[in-house]
């Protein structure tokens, strides 16, 4: 697999004082190693007979977007609560302070549907497993979970154990 | 052209009361609109030696990403204020009551790069020309602006007369 850290800048104090944010724009703006990723996921799952792609707010919908193009497949925005306007499911994760809410419209997919969701980085893996609820609720089954970068400190992992996370960079 | 506008869905009092919000994720989850779409925006670019594509967060993304990984370039994300890790330039831009802001890297791509901008709507014209703002400051050339539904009776080409918008909905 190609070395896409590279593509990767590391900002120091975003969004606050002591963190080291991981800026996936350099990747995003260099042809080759955008296309590049997008074509690794897509063979990652191609044989897996996907029928539909989610992807997180908002640098979720970048991936997941590229990818269910690629794959031939629809894609399916998960969104912060008050975005989308039609019937939709909920779920809660936890923030440092408080918790925030993603949702999914309930005629995202049919019943059934072979799901795969699209995130930029796994983190402490709180909104992927909000994420991987509201498929659930949808009784979609989530075939994988494929994240740019994947935190290992953070141990994202943990949170969502019964599921096939697929990253392109660890760190 | 295909017509896509019966994959739009109409949502009434959405954002509010009186407002009726265009809901274009059945599209996005229809396999075959959904890469329709932006087949359509590709071929009417693709001779236009694009060397970057860019999307306004949130749903601009979306259709930015999957058409810069189309065309083959990167793709360069607009972002609201304290959204963009590195240094940015800002636009503002007018809302009904106050105004809003847009940012973009000062390193997002190289001066007198050939640049698509790409959203999911044209309304009233003040983001995209906002956008608009942020490529020109970076010295980039603004060869189009690609939305898939243009609202008519906003006037937002007013905003921007200057430019080639490019729109496969009109309503």
């Amino acid at each position: 697999m190609q070395d896409f850290s590279r593509f990767i800048r590391e900002v120091s104090d975003f969004p606050k004082p002591g963190v080291v944010f991981k800026d996936i724009t350099p990747l995003l703006g260099n042809p080759t190693a955008f296309h590049r990723a997008i074509d690794e996921f897509a063979l990652r799952y191609k044989l897996e007979a996907i029928d539909v792609v989610t992807g997180t707010e908002a640098r979720g919908f970048i991936f997941g977007s590229a990818l269910a193009y690629r794959l031939g497949v629809g894609f399916v925005p998960i969104r912060k609560r008050g975005r989308l306007p039609y019937h939709t499911h909920e779920a809660t994760y936890d923030l440092e302070y408080g918790y925030d809410v993603v949702t999914i419209h309930q005629d995202a997919f049919p019943k059934d549907s072979r799901v795969l969701l699209c995130d930029d980085v796994l983190a402490t893996g709180g909104t992927l497993a909000a994420s991987i609820e509201l498929v659930e609720k949808l009784e979609g089954h989530v075939v994988g979970i494929a994240v740019l970068i994947e935190l290992l400190e953070l141990s994202g992992r943990e949170k969502i154990p019964n599921y096939d996370v697929f990253s392109l960079i660890k760190c």
